[in-house]
């Protein structure tokens, strides 16, 4: 078992493992390969093997993984065998629809509070949690003691949002405002913006 | 000039540079540097550097990049120079919050067409655009030569719709299910899931 820091795009393919797992569990299939795994994600079997390795010896050659246990460990690794509360700020139209999502529950996440600075929203619920001021939120989520939050503002609002939420405590942002923030070196943060995504699929299209 | 492949890890960044650069260009900034760049987005000046040597020579040393000419540079090597119409598929909340979202026109993207198999939600228009059954989709995406789709359906539902997507001639896809996709080798997939970056950040986080 290597004990250096285990790189962080190995972390980034952890979530991937554990998501596709969760699948095959919930199928009814109890044991996997690496290959068949391998092959299901569009990653070589020996990758798989070689990210896993950071963390122990999981499968056995031969008799492969044992998933449910696997799951076990990929969850207690990525500390989502657990559940983090979420603060949610700005909701519009994509805030209301993370808002909505049912996705985040068992897999070690829950939307516990949500921020705006309409007047027109705030004190709206959605289901049954209210949308608060912003200008509430840095004690409000010092309260709860929350580390993880999403940032769905327009763009020109998330910087001054990111600042509020590292000084209320936040350790985590997930941001879909399409911009850069700054952060102290010890908060991380992760981009989710589509066209991002789209426009590293475009250089390969035919013009 | 390196005419070997570049690597895809390499493509993912320049759309990232590009909307820093862009906003840059918005705040009437004319000229930056790697240094200054890379101290914005977190990433080195050398790597930036080294990024961009894949396509040409960008900057001058001392004098810095000229960031409307790199800006339509960019464009060019991603091929957003253009507007890609994209077919989106599944209207619920996401979709719905994707179809509502001002932030694909200006960089190379419009949705062109909207399709779910909710008989409620058919006919229904958003922006001018009708939601049209999803049985109609694979002709309707063809006659109009739509070669980028975005999946916005339940996670069940994802690889029909992926395989209908394909066979109707689209190139491109953004899938926002939570389910990995079986495409064939010449197709392209992007995954957007936040729990998959939820989790690659909690694993960071004390207990």
């Amino acid at each position: 078992m290597d004990r250096s820091p285990v790189p962080d795009i190995v972390i980034g393919r952890l979530p991937i493992y554990l998501r596709a797992l969760k699948r095959l569990l919930s199928e009814g299939i109890e044991v996997t390969s690496s290959r068949e795994l391998g092959r299901w994600l569009g990653i070589s079997s020996a990758q798989i093997r070689k990210d896993l390795s950071h963390f122990g010896e999981f499968g056995k050659q031969g008799t492969g993984y044992h998933i449910g246990k696997l799951c076990g460990e990929l969850e207690q690794i990525l500390n989502v065998n657990r559940e983090w509360p979420v603060a949610l700020v700005g909701v519009g139209d994509l805030g209301r629809a993370l808002a909505h999502y049912g996705g985040f529950s068992h897999r070690g996440f829950r939307i516990a509070q949500l921020f705006d600075n309409d007047p027109a929203k705030i004190g709206q619920k959605i289901n049954e949690l209210e949308i608060m001021p912003v200008n509430k939120m840095g004690n409000s989520i010092e309260e709860a003691r929350i580390r993880v939050a999403m940032i769905a503002t327009p763009a020109d609002a998330a910087q001054e949002v990111a600042d509020a939420l590292v000084k209320a405590g936040i350790r985590a942002i997930l941001n879909y405002a399409p911009i850069a923030l700054i952060v102290p070196g010890d908060i991380r943060v992760q981009y989710i913006d589509p066209v991002i995504h789209l426009q590293r699929m475009t250089y390969y299209l035919e013009k």
